[in-house]
């Protein structure tokens, strides 16, 4: 069984958000392919909650994407300005940090013309709560493997939500469906690589709170993200996610 | 690209929830990996709130086993009872309702010998809330598939949630992290096999709500759940997850 774990984890490990996309269309096939997969993960008394709205290039979806670049573009003035990615290291154009920012840039400047946005939809059978997400988002962590493994990048955001009575109007999403997340997906301009993230003894504990689980390791080749060893902290890249929201 | 796209679907789409298990213990390395892929997954601003805390056979761990298992016996019982597991064709042994509740019975019943139980932490940075689960569930959907990918079964669950301050009291679990989802792994008893889902055009939408995506399939072998075309009409299996926690 050591083989598509192999597989498996190279997909997971190097499933870089993707924030730069050529604007070349994702074939039927592969679009298929990596839907299907989406809706074969687990939810809560197998209800299978989700329903996934693609956009591509109707003329409703075309309506619906120009709406959330709009919301994109907003969120990321806001963000960019509250957290100051336009100072410090920033003006250096050579620093991580503005090489960041310009790639969110060109991912909301170019939000229209990202081959496909896919609006992940959940059926509330119960009121809004903290777990509801356990029948969704492992759904679009699917999404998003299926994607990566066929050469495809993703990105996950909720940058929809200002806009999200608007856009659920618009595609005749009922009241009791929400938009739990949006994802963008498309070929990558750059490269995909492998992902940056804490020592994962940081991540496991053993036992109890804390307890440091001796049997789990970064394997050679790792990166870490800030909050790494010393040496390894590189400057946080920006996102689109549920936490920036206010 | 195809090869690793085959092995990660394989693997998605046999990654039944495994309610019975065998005793024996996962080896640590094998228990580092799948850990390790766990955390390989996005979260907002790439911030990993996730923490998981692995209870196996240490002292705490066992005394927090034994309460989980207290509460996922009360829950299965009201369960079972309210929605009516015993009765119908739940009184002929060999129907399939029958027999998931029996595999139900022997996965509360067994719950302290299940081998590895893992909780899935959140570090709330904000009030609780619906899109909290876009930093979790897809490191824990990781989890899931990396267990698979390595012959184990896993289960989610939220039928921690009765014990979960109890919980956090006994493992030292700080007040601003929660337990997402409780996770079992271990060797399945039965079978690994294809999942049951809905036909995926009642999942999958083109361009607009309940729009027909002619591109998407169910591939040859698939099969479905309740819901899915006549014929393929099966009993859904029992399930623990948010939506049965009153």
């Amino acid at each position: 069984m050591t083989e598509p774990f192999e597989a498996v984890l190279e997909v997971m490990a190097t499933a870089r958000t993707i924030h730069r996309y050529l604007p070349d269309p994702v074939p039927e096939k592969d679009l298929g392919r990596i839907l299907y997969a989406a809706t074969r993960a687990p939810s809560g008394s197998n209800s299978q909650p989700f329903r996934f709205v693609v956009l591509r290039d109707g003329e409703r979806a075309s309506a619906a994407k120009a709406l959330l670049a709009e919301s994109f573009r907003s969120q990321w003035s806001r963000k960019s300005s509250n957290e100051g990615w336009d100072r410090g290291s920033g003006l250096d154009r050579d620093s991580p940090k503005a090489r960041s920012a310009r790639a969110m840039r060109q991912f909301v400047d170019g939000f229209e013309r990202i081959p496909v946005v896919v609006l992940a939809c959940i059926l509330r059978f119960h009121p809004p709560n903290p777990y509801e997400g356990a029948s969704i988002y492992p759904a679009c962590q699917n999404l998003l493997l299926a994607a990566r493994a066929l050469g495809y990048g993703a990105c996950f955001s909720v940058w929809h939500l200002p806009v999200e009575d608007r856009l659920k109007a618009m595609l005749d999403i009922p009241e009791h469906a929400a938009i739990s997340l949006t994802i963008t997906v498309g070929r990558p301009a750059g490269r995909h690589g492998p992902l940056r993230r804490r020592p994962v003894r940081d991540l496991v504990y053993d036992d109890a709170w804390e307890q440091s689980a001796a049997w789990v390791q970064d394997p050679p080749g790792s990166r870490f993200s800030r909050s790494g060893p010393p040496g390894a902290r590189r400057f946080r890249p920006p996102s689109v996610a549920e936490r920036d929201l206010k």
